[in-house]
């Protein structure tokens, strides 16, 4: 008899995302261990809560069969009391798992951005020095499609376009180090592993938290939406992040090459040559151009670049327009001129 | 005194797209009476409810303003016990604002694709009908911020790409006919002006009927989804809308020019030149030709490309893929062969 169709759904997810990453570590398959470079480690992040807790379970299992070590981190935010207790018993339970090395990392929780944006920061630090202290090849992390749904849902009340309804990506950071094996997967099914292979888990409080957006979201908003659109709304957002995704990557890849041709011989930008191109080519082009004059990515918002493009396509002698970063966009003598100060 | 802020903002709407109108029909602007050609007419569609009132009551403001002739339309859809009477009704309340000519059209519903969209098929040949029949240059449909916000979650539901979260567009249909002035206002406006104005609107029982689901959206979905997100997310589904539709246009844009360059002198497709591609036009190349091949575009979705792309991406000697309309994908000696059969 085989392992629960829940148990057997986690191990398939990170199975065939270790296999990815032998393949980008140059290991070929099917060689005797001594003719192999040294074998690479794999870490999880883990909180203790179900998602993360079933990953390591499922990494536990199958790093073993792939010649792959396997190890695990947890992060201490120290935002709640007894953090430290919690982070000291996540370790013991990777540990049981035969996890080695596990280590568990204190942080320090920055203001910038909000709570969870703050949070995210202090995670990713520590868990990109971990990677650098051990010589991990990845790290995987635990988010389910119900996250990247309530990802997608908070990417769409910014209204800033389709990046920001991509959420998150299967591969990140420096390297592709980051893996979600986890993103096709629902919650239930990580939750229900870890009560067949009974393992304990932990439920985080501001998981149920009203006071963070996305507890709200959680708890309140995806259900109302489910209710009136459906049950199928959880994986139409998945699906929509993944489309969005590479929707975006295609156009940001068509202004990179269209950013060329817009230029002048002092590589100023051409008003007419901006105008004859596709509206969501011409935006894009803009943000790379207020970007490369020094305003911060984060705090350009859609509308901004709307107002630069009127200086484009409706011009009527508008002044000055001041974007985030003391960048300030003008149009004289049919060129545009974007530049700090 | 000015008119109440209420009215002035939906008689600027309506201003602004009837300038355009204008400026389409080849009249300038300032020119005397009998120097133009002869004067257009602009329908209004009218259910007699609060925002297509409230365009009506803009229409009869704005147009003799501009020299343009006003009239109006009200579909009754035979769907409600005493839907004649109502329609009646309007047709009296649009002339009393001095629209001229007014007419009601009864029309007949049919039963595909779900009650909503089969209403709405018969409403838009009845407004086409109209217009021939007018020789109208246009025909305003009364369509707020909050309508187009719920219609990108709808599309979002579908989870099948940017173009169903691009929404309604401000000008659409045969000759760009179909034009939308309050797609920026909000439902509240509308209301207001109709208050203030003491005209007095229609409250559609289907419009709160829970049996739909975009009824169930703005009473419950959207409610709860502003409670979790703030109070700005039908401006920015409205805003994602836009930069949705312009991103969808560009991508169709550069599928319709990849298509030639990826065939062979046989006009196949060719299996290495599509992996070439990146995978948003990729899949909108092999879009394109699952419908040429007779695949209707209302039942094909994104899993259906999905599958035929892996005949490109992931080539396993998968065998045929069967797609709505009878049509069938396989990979035949490096060509792609779509057809039906």
């Amino acid at each position: 008899m085989g392992p629960h169709p829940a148990v057997a759904a986690i191990r398939l997810a990170v199975r065939r995302v270790l296999t990815d990453i032998l393949d980008d570590h140059g290991r070929p398959p099917g060689r005797p261990a001594h003719e192999q470079p040294p074998t690479p480690l794999v870490l999880v992040a883990c909180s203790g809560g179900a998602d993360s807790m079933a990953l390591a379970s499922a990494l536990a299992f199958e790093a073993p069969r792939l010649g792959i070590r396997a190890g695990g981190v947890t992060v201490d935010h120290g935002l709640q009391a007894g953090s430290d207790l919690r982070a000291a018993e996540v370790v013991l339970r990777l540990r049981e798992l035969g996890l080695d090395p596990v280590e568990s990392v204190v942080v320090t929780v920055g203001r910038g951005g909000g709570p969870e944006a703050a949070a995210r920061d202090a995670r990713y630090a520590a868990l990109d020095a971990a990677v650098e202290r051990h010589g991990a090849a990845a790290v995987l992390l635990g988010h389910t499609r119900d996250d990247q749904a309530e990802t997608v849902l908070l990417g769409l009340a910014r209204g800033s376009g389709i990046r920001s309804l991509s959420g998150m990506a299967a591969v990140s950071g420096a390297g592709g180090r980051y893996r979600r094996p986890f993103l096709q997967l629902d919650r239930q099914t990580a939750r229900k592993a870890c009560m067949v292979q009974s393992l304990p888990v932990w439920d985080d409080p501001h998981n149920t938290d009203p006071a963070y957006t996305r507890s709200r979201l959680r708890h309140e908003g995806l259900p109302a939406l489910e209710k009136a659109l459906g049950k199928g709304v959880v994986e139409a957002l998945a699906r929509t992040a993944q489309l969005s995704r590479d929707d975006a990557d295609a156009l940001d890849a068509w202004a990179g090459r269209a950013e060329a041709g817009v230029r002048d011989a002092d590589g100023r930008l051409e008003c007419a040559a901006l105008y004859a191109l596709p509206p969501a080519v011409r935006r894009r082009v803009l943000r790379r151009a207020a970007i490369e004059a020094g305003a911060p990515a984060g705090s350009l918002f859609a509308r901004h670049i709307e107002e630069v493009d009127r200086l484009i396509t409706g011009w009527r002698g508008q002044g000055d327009i001041n974007l985030p970063g003391r960048v300030v966009a003008r149009r004289q003598g049919g060129r545009l001129v974007i530049r700090q100060g």
